[in-house]
């Protein structure tokens, strides 16, 4: 099948599958579920097939690992499509209703995007993880993943398609790319696909991002920081501060910047120097950090680095909105931190750092779907609109505005036969 | 200044906005009200340079009267302003709160986009609608108004940006682009400015969307329809099709196309023709169109016209689902309207129609930021995420993940001492 048909194909299931009931769509996650169950020893040979591969091919060890359904992965795998059937719809949902005059009422309903392209790492749990995400959330999907997880994907896929078919959803929601080429192809198709969503590294999220019509939801990098403010619980800060760089340090909301107040420098710097030591963390700091500790030298470049490593970049700050500056200046809009006793200034820090995630007294590490309680995430965004931070079922919806009349014409109105009420109603959606 | 100075001032200015209490807007938009008033004489001034140039350089009578400010026009911009601080802050609003555990507690927490850039057409009362509403919203805006307009738009934009400096609001949150050039340069300023919303004409507002990394809020074209089922109430849907088609034609939601289901079609179409040769509409028909009425040839190409004129496409369908299909093939996701008498054929329209703004008997007019009760609007998006439809002041936030803990790391999660509760909790935030 060409991207065209494929695209072309998704999109016209997306458009029925938008009319599917909350329980069908149940139906069909529990059919995965089953499903998953059911064909484990294909699928699982077809992963083995994929390592083989991969170890005879060189594949770096930490990336045969993310590869490899073990027992443990696999239980998750289903257990995540199990959850989904609990979590409420989010389609169908009445955000505002009006009744704009007799008889005349507005709604403002969500619905699915339509079709949503996603483009994933390594991880063929992932495959089931969006793929359920965008079945619950009533969107057609096409899916390109890892090409090391090739064999496993496509079994997974295709497993993931007859299920649901057999459960009543439109043939051809979900499609899965197996070429750098298609991926090329469909970052062209701004006719029919609504929404890309790239996951990765940097530079390839980048990449897509500028190489596409269609809107993209992401993130490429994650410059996060923490903030050590003069009122700070120092012991508090240091505990936080080496959750936040050291818990895991390949992740987009582990920290790469810590910035103190020039007034705890000299006590605080000492105390979180020697806990990160205990880590293994190098550290990089500014002059000033450089009078009270030693450390390797910073540079201008430093403070846009993303280590995603046991490094950490140290600046001392005049004041919270030297630190606030520094956050807007330098950071990436993912999560930052601070840590104070003040809640005046844990305010201000909040309503100015203009990040998806801002946090007081915690580690940024927390800035995940899983932990934010959304069920699942898709990815973490980090644009000004639509959807920002951790993007669960929420972020794959949008809205529909019906409006249910009995004839009604707008000629009466600008006649000044009639007027408008705009009378906020308490109801949901009644068809 | 330059577009790079210019921009980055507005941005700086848009984060500070963000901290903005809602009285400190409501003041500032209540000056902006009162300085409309008080400099009147100046502003009218420079409104007739405005129109005493365009006239001498024949600009067509339509748009000089789009361009004059005349009583009627002002007394509405100033009322305009005056009912924006009645309406809800749409900043800090609370849309989720969960502890997460003991002592950790997360909420999602409605913020400004940031920096605005706005393109609009020749109404210099546009500029005060839109300033007035980045303004309540939180937002910095860059705006370009049309050139035909440049002395009076030069006089508002100063006038309520001494207005709202002298009520506290942060220097140079509004600042007004005057050369084509200086659009140019906006569009590339991706770092600066986080949304673009383009008015004017299907040309222009899709070269912008072409020609841009930014988000892009708008629509190119409305090609907008009605569906007149066999269940239909036939006086009913004439109504509906000529107040839709001629109660203003110059507008993106009259509709371009009219779908007749065959077995209502041989007494309907006579009818609804009658209505439409009073107001001096030619019909476009299909083959089956013309088997019963004159009209004008359809060709493949007519379906896709947007008229913006007294013509309309007419087209007989042979069902429900081939007017929908025919809607999500030709439309452009504008407005469109079913006329039936069926609740279960209504409710499957609006369930499969992929268009912002779907309608049950009544007109596709209505489809509107002062109609729907929004307050007033920054234009109509057809894209399919963010925001959908008339875009008011929700259209203009976007949100925050804000996380407050008591010293919580990630690990003692990690390590199983701590689980996550997750419970919901009905609480607006705090701070």
């Amino acid at each position: 099948m060409s991207m065209q048909e494929m695209a072309t194909r998704v999109k016209k299931a997306a458009l029925e599958l938008a009319a599917q009931p909350t329980g069908a769509k149940n139906a069909a996650l529990s059919a995965i579920a089953r499903a998953l169950m059911d064909e484990r020893d294909r699928i699982l040979a077809a992963n083995h097939e994929d390592l083989t591969r991969s170890e005879r091919e060189g594949l770096a060890a930490p990336l045969l690992k993310r590869l490899r359904l073990d027992d443990a992965k696999y239980q998750e795998m289903v257990e995540g499509v199990e959850s989904l059937v609990g979590l409420p719809d989010p389609v169908g949902r009445t955000a505002l209703a009006t009744e704009l005059d007799d008889g005349l009422t507005l709604y403002r309903v969500t619905c699915p995007i339509g079709a949503i392209g996603i483009i994933f790492e390594s991880r063929p749990d992932a495959l089931v993880q969006i793929s359920s995400l965008c079945l619950k959330s009533g969107n057609g999907v096409l899916l390109k993943g890892g090409s090391e997880a090739v064999e496993t994907n496509r079994v997974l896929a295709g497993i993931i398609a007859s299920a649901t078919e057999r459960a009543g959803m439109p043939a051809g929601w979900i499609q899965l790319l197996e070429t750098r080429a298609e991926v090329g192809a469909m970052l062209k198709m701004d006719e029919q696909i609504d929404l890309i969503i790239p996951r990765g590294s940097n530079e390839f999220v980048r990449y897509i991002m500028e190489n596409t019509k269609i809107p993209v939801l992401g993130h490429a990098e994650g410059v996060c920081h923490c903030y050590v403010d003069d009122d700070a619980d120092q012991e508090m800060a240091v505990r936080v501060v080496v959750d936040a760089k050291t818990q895991y340090v390949a992740v987009c909301n582990a920290i790469e910047t810590l910035l103190v107040h020039r007034d705890i420098a000299p006590s605080f710097l000492p105390a979180v120097k020697r806990a990160l030591d205990a880590k293994g963390v190098t550290l990089f700091g500014c002059e000033r950090t450089r009078e009270i500790i030693p450390t390797e030298a910073a540079s201008e470049d430093t403070w846009r680095n993303e280590y995603l490593d046991y490094k950490l970049s140290v600046k001392v700050v005049d004041s919270l909105e030297a630190a606030i500056d520094h956050i807007n200046r330098y950071g990436s809009g993912h999560t930052d931190a601070i840590v104070t006793r003040s809640k005046t200034k844990a305010a201000r820090f909040l309503s100015l750092v203009d990040s998806a995630d801002v946090f007081w007294n915690c580690s940024t590490r927390f800035a995940d779907g899983f932990r934010y309680g959304l069920g699942a995430e898709v990815g973490i965004a980090t644009a000004k609109i639509h959807a920002r931070g951790p993007v669960g079922l929420d972020g794959l919806v949008i809205y529909k505005y019906l409006l249910l009349g009995d004839g009604h014409v707008v000629a009466d109105y600008a006649e000044r036969k009639r007027t408008f009420k705009h009378r906020p109603l308490d109801r949901d959606f009644p068809l």
